[in-house]
């Protein structure tokens, strides 16, 4: 099983890292994080640069693909060559997923048309502009097309699809592998739970964040 | 605020990653990948590379000093150059923290003498003969030094960080702009609570892992 986990420069590294950590111990899987050159990406706050092994040309045909979401993303929504990819590899792949605003990316390929999916909260309302039909979970199965929320969300459904992917007692080794018993010192991780002073000063940064 | 994030060859990355995304957003501070050497880092399994953009001995006084885990740390336990590295740069932190096995590390530095701390809870037996004294928690803090369990308790410890360094309000921001809302799809992430089976199969694997 070959897993490509898509990355572009400004995106954010946990919608990234969190999946890998979890679906890069699926036996005998081989993990490629994947850009459109290879070499460093640098983190949308620029302290973090991982290496992209190879190019989006090279992996041609991966049964699961990951797009990451970021800032970055928004300068990707007319970018045909990382469009057409997504549109080529989704032809062939048996998971097409995304995390945060990568779901914003699928969309733009006009991958999740009709769909249930989700994305990062404070971008739910450009899902809908492409066709989709936003979903309030934390992460949304869709036949093969798997999203979840914002940034930390990718863990979660990196685990769900393991279960999937390799059987519940495989998902549970890697949960306590990587002790995976979250307890959030604050509890403010969705626009639901958190102070609505807080909600609503991120949602007017995200103006600037998002668009 | 200068934040130093250790690497090395064979850490597991979301030891350093999760960490990273959390702290990275405290206003004004410059977050720092370092390593023995600088340049690309391999992780536990090979599938990614991160880049150390500076060597230890480039940054010789962050005042938040994060070790990450991984099956790298057993080859660095009579690493002089790291552990003289860990010695002096705790003589003037503010924090100095670990996530996962990491805190092996500040043990074999002579840094968690006599102190409670936390590591992997594979590795609890370890920590202790270093002279710690292990806790069964998740986060543990003992005055300026803060150890988190295993790999993605790096998450909960830097968001209990951020909301000492920054407070609460900071914290809140962060944890619902990262959606940091877990809803695990198993409940199997400490030993205490997963299958006996699944434990006892890491248990023996370890024997590999961790020595």
């Amino acid at each position: 099983m070959q897993i490509a986990l898509v990355v572009y420069d400004r995106f954010t590294a946990l919608d990234a890292v969190g999946p890998y950590e979890i679906l890069s111990r699926i036996p005998d899987a081989e993990t490629i994080f994947v850009a459109k050159e290879a070499g460093p990406v640098r983190s949308d706050n620029g302290a973090l640069a991982l290496i992209a092994d190879k190019t989006l040309a090279e992996v041609a045909s991966p049964d699961l693909v990951v797009v990451a979401g970021g800032p970055g993303q928004s300068a990707l929504m007319e970018d045909e060559h990382l469009l057409d990819w997504l549109r080529a590899v989704d032809a062939h792949s048996t998971w097409t997923t995304s995390v945060c605003t990568g779901s914003l990316l699928l969309a733009a390929a006009g991958l999740l048309r009709g769909r249930r999916a989700t994305s990062h909260w404070l971008a739910l309302g450009q899902l809908k502009q492409f066709g989709a039909e936003p979903a309030g979970e934390r992460v949304v199965f869709d036949g093969k097309y798997v999203t979840a929320a914002g940034v930390s969300s990718g863990i979660d459904m990196a685990l769900a699809l393991l279960g999937r992917i390799a059987g519940d007692d495989c998902a549970r080794t890697v949960q306590l592998a990587a002790e995976y018993d979250p307890q959030p010192p604050y509890d403010a991780g969705s626009p639901q739970k958190a102070p609505a002073h807080i909600v609503d000063a991120l949602r007017s940064r995200s103006r600037f964040m998002l668009t």
